[in-house]
């Protein structure tokens, strides 16, 4: 490819509404436009960049014995309705009607289609195991599109979807598939964790979500270097604590102290002089209209998602200041666990705290040398809080590492779900006929392409992974003017075309500080710097990542370039 | 690939509502299947076909120049109210309104969203030419779906504009994407011809389609042999006839004959014993409102797409009987051009006749030995009569050959008229702002599936073009329960793989008739049949297309594949 006649319009500026690096750096460097809230035109950097992620997935998806299929955009409404998610999913899901009045989505998702496919096709356990899977646009009309591509309203996915005689082949599915995203994200070159999800709306048994690790990333993950505990903080479990041997002996008398206006956890323990990690934080949850009271270690959090997990209700939410007073009697920021009529849960973190600080119940007081199951009953340990780094691993004990993470990939076991709801059954080799048991498993293409470029830049714009780079060279002639640089530069760019490399010239008629510019921008791995040692027979070669440069012959640029990928 | 693992579900009946070949067949081959009116699965064979006819597109349109990009299917309402198109359009546009109630529609087609792209980002004659491209899905929602892929409401298009400084740079790029298509068609192993084209309602100056040649065809074509000239019949041009020398001298004496009841063309010429050819067909057609007389002769038809050409009205249709009556006063089925108040026209047809027979004015009479110039008045001589097969070349007058074929790729001049809407222009070297000349250039993907079945099947199922079938070969084992024939097969089938084939093996627990059967359906071109002589060394290769049989050793397949293939 020549610069001059390549559609590559990089911009000095960001825009004004991005706000992440990916964003901000995809548009400056001419691999995205914008066309309208959440909705984004690619370029042909960006193209390229898509289509060698595709390839990347459609080869192992077909080596782990997956097949390819395209099924419509347009959802007939009749298949959600049957599913049961066509009034669930909400606004999210964009509806219209045909020209004859009938109804349609725009797919945000193909459980349905795929589940309706199946279920005409296959019949018998003969046909199974079977793992279709496509690669496309989506639709999510995201009510604050943001981030570029990594929230936006029309966007390409793979997904692919296993069906299987019995729990045990769907299982052995989840982990072929497993290990076949691990294989994709890492020829992709990029630095990731599989972690354990949770299940979400989807439903099903269990889950992995593949995490790209990144400082801007919006999702928290922790994981052990020791054995290998990896999982998104919405789920990640706490190592149950011991209860301190002959803990009775070291309880302190229960004293009642003034504190004036005091009520968060910071307040309280600035006034009395004690850490957060001493003081108890009681929070009211009303649970499908019942209210608990949950108790956990004052600088700990708990997380919803995982709150959600043991206490499964319909509606679950935290407690309105009227509801604290109503169903506890008590001022909200002097809550008291002792003489509750509601039940009182207490998160892992409180097991070995002894001699604490608690609410007294009434306004302005505070207790000190608390002690749970001398001065109040638990009904039971729970594990509600936010695991963080330094954490113990629930396996093995050793500290956790924690990062953050943009989630590109999640599989989920779904089980009968969608068979049992729609009909999708087989004949089994004993005549009897059973629902199929199925997997899902997503990709987030446009969104891998954002998480690589929030992962890999700097300050002077992106650093693609070479194996999903547009191009892996770029050869800079400083100066087309000059004859002997132009027949340089030209020359290694046939050489480098013929070796099989992707290749694009920087021909265009320009200072070099302005190409240097671009080519730091766009990121391509290998820059090859055309000046005026070209006389000479020698050329610079500049490793985008390292900014490591090296003189090299002309006849050797294919060599160095090959050692430097390390081989 | 194992076709017992493979998702191939064929079947022995054709789908009710399949009416021709490339329906019927792709159904029951397992290529795709019917999800809503309009709307297909396309199951694993099919996105094999689709992912080679789009790889072929896309390495001509990269050749050629031209650069992919992708743009979202949601376009923005905006856009198509500055073309002037969003009420224009009518209900094949399918619209709809996001959770904020902004309209959007599903393209159908996309200059407005290429012409807004281009004009954000390209202001000097410094950045033109430039060709974009895009392959993915477009919507049209036709009132009346059928014949599968052809007419589909979802279906993938590879669509191209070009922008360009003047109008000669838009026609050198228009002849490269006219030589690309070529190159693009005939890569697919398809027989097809270019041929002039009506411009329609996308306007512009020129155009072609690329027409597969087929019986099942629904357009018409006529092409020369001797000079090259071909057309859509709904383009192609009449070759103006001389007037006969001394055609005076053969005039005969007109007569009025009683023809009781007796008024449509072959009527007449059997009432009379008179030759289509030599009679008169006279119509009237409402131009925005006003009549005018078109007189062709007898066994020809007026082609209504040239009709349009010739006379360039808003709204253009035949008259009804009250209004033949009311601006005549003469009754249908007589009608006479002689003493007509309204003007004559007559086509070129019309030019050699003399002695015709014509209607009479008046009911139950016609006139014989009717001449024009003599009798009645041609206002102007026109081509607008359809041409057919043996009807002489406008260019050479050599005789016309006519085939049926079906429209699978568009190219057009557009000219400046989105550009000048939507106000995408550009700075020429002397400062001066113009408005860019563009081009478009369409294949339709999903249809040139459907088109090379509808050129390429007999009784038995489809017969693939090698370079666009699903597998180039499949291996046969007619008993995968004796070992000898088993390992045999397993061997061919990797060998292949490993020089470089697209395999199946249709290692199935099944009867021979069934697999050879299945492998005709599918209509891949080489069949390797692993038989009883595989204890000898010895199998079978079978051409589907040829039918023909040649027996080869073991260690000769490859060789022969490659003979057959002709290298």
């Amino acid at each position: 490819m020549r610069f001059s006649r390549a559609f590559i319009p990089t911009m000095k500026e960001s825009p004004a509404d991005a706000e992440i690096p990916s964003h901000k750096l995809l548009i400056r460097a001419g691999f995205i436009r914008k066309k309208a809230s959440g909705l984004y035109d690619i370029l042909p950097l960006g193209v390229r960049v898509l289509h060698k992620i595709e390839r990347i997935i459609r080869e192992e998806m077909d080596r782990a014995g997956a097949q390819e299929v395209l099924l419509p955009i347009m959802h007939p409404a009749e298949l959600w309705i049957e599913s049961g998610r066509w009034d669930v999913y909400g606004k999210e899901m964009i509806k219209f009607k045909d020209r004859h009045e009938r109804d349609y989505a725009l797919g945000p998702t193909a459980e349905e289609m795929i589940t309706d496919l199946v279920r005409k096709e296959v019949k018998s356990y003969k046909d199974l195991p079977l793992n279709l899977y496509q690669i496309g646009r989506k639709f999510r009309d995201e009510i604050r599109p943001r981030f570029g591509l990594m929230r936006a309203r029309e966007f390409i996915m793979k997904d692919a979807y296993s069906f299987h005689v019995n729990d045990e082949d769907a299982e052995r599915e989840y982990w072929n598939m497993y290990e076949t995203y691990s294989r994709i994200f890492k020829r992709m070159g990029l630095e990731f964790k599989a972690v354990e999800a949770d299940t979400g709306e989807i439903g099903g048994k269990f889950s992995h979500e593949f995490m790209v690790i990144a400082d801007t990333g919006e999702s928290k993950l922790v994981y052990c270097e020791k054995c290998g505990y990896a999982a998104s903080t919405e789920k990640a479990a706490q190592r149950k604590p011991e209860v301190p041997e002959n803990r009775e002996s070291e309880f302190k008398e229960c004293q009642k102290v003034h504190t004036p206006n005091v009520k968060r956890i910071e307040e309280v323990s600035e006034y009395l002089s004690v850490p957060p990690e001493r003081i108890l934080k009681l929070l009211v949850y009303i649970v499908d209209g019942e209210a608990v009271a949950v108790a956990v270690r004052g600088d700990r959090e708990v997380e919803e998602t995982k709150f959600k997990q043991v206490f499964r209700g319909k509606e679950v939410r935290l407690a309105t200041d009227e509801e604290i007073e109503k169903f506890t009697g008590q001022p909200k920021g002097f809550l008291s666990p002792i003489g509750l009529s509601i039940p009182v849960y207490a998160d892992y973190s409180v097991i070995p705290m002894v001699n604490f600080v608690a609410g007294a119940g009434e306004k302005d007081y505070h207790l000190q040398n608390v002690n749970w199951g001398r001065d109040f009953v638990v009904k039971e340990f729970i594990d509600v809080a936010e695991v963080r780094g330094g954490d113990s691993c629930p396996n093995c004990g050793a500290p956790l590492i924690e990062k953050r993470g943009i989630e590109v990939g999640h599989i989920f076991k779904l089980g009968t779900k969608y068979s049992e709801a729609m009909n999708a059954t087989f004949v089994d080799e004993n005549g009897v006929e059973k629902p199929m048991v199925m997997g899902c498993y997503g990709i987030g293409v446009t969104r891998v392409m954002a998480a690589a470029v929030e992962q890999n830049h700097d300050d002077d714009g992106i650093i693609w992974p070479y194996e999903i780079a547009p191009f892996h060279v770029i050869v800079i002639p400083v100066n087309v003017k000059k004859e002997e640089i132009r027949n340089t530069a030209e020359e290694i760019y046939e050489t480098l075309q013929r070796e099989g490399f992707d290749v694009i010239i920087d021909d265009r008629n320009a200072r070099p500080g302005f190409k240097f510019k671009d080519a730091d921008l766009i990121g391509i791995p290998f820059q090859v710097i055309v000046g005026k040692k070209a006389s000479e027979g020698i050329v610079e070669i500049k490793v985008r990542k390292s900014g490591e440069r090296f003189e090299v012959p002309v006849k050797e640029v294919v060599k160095k370039i090959r050692e430097l990928l390390g081989g």
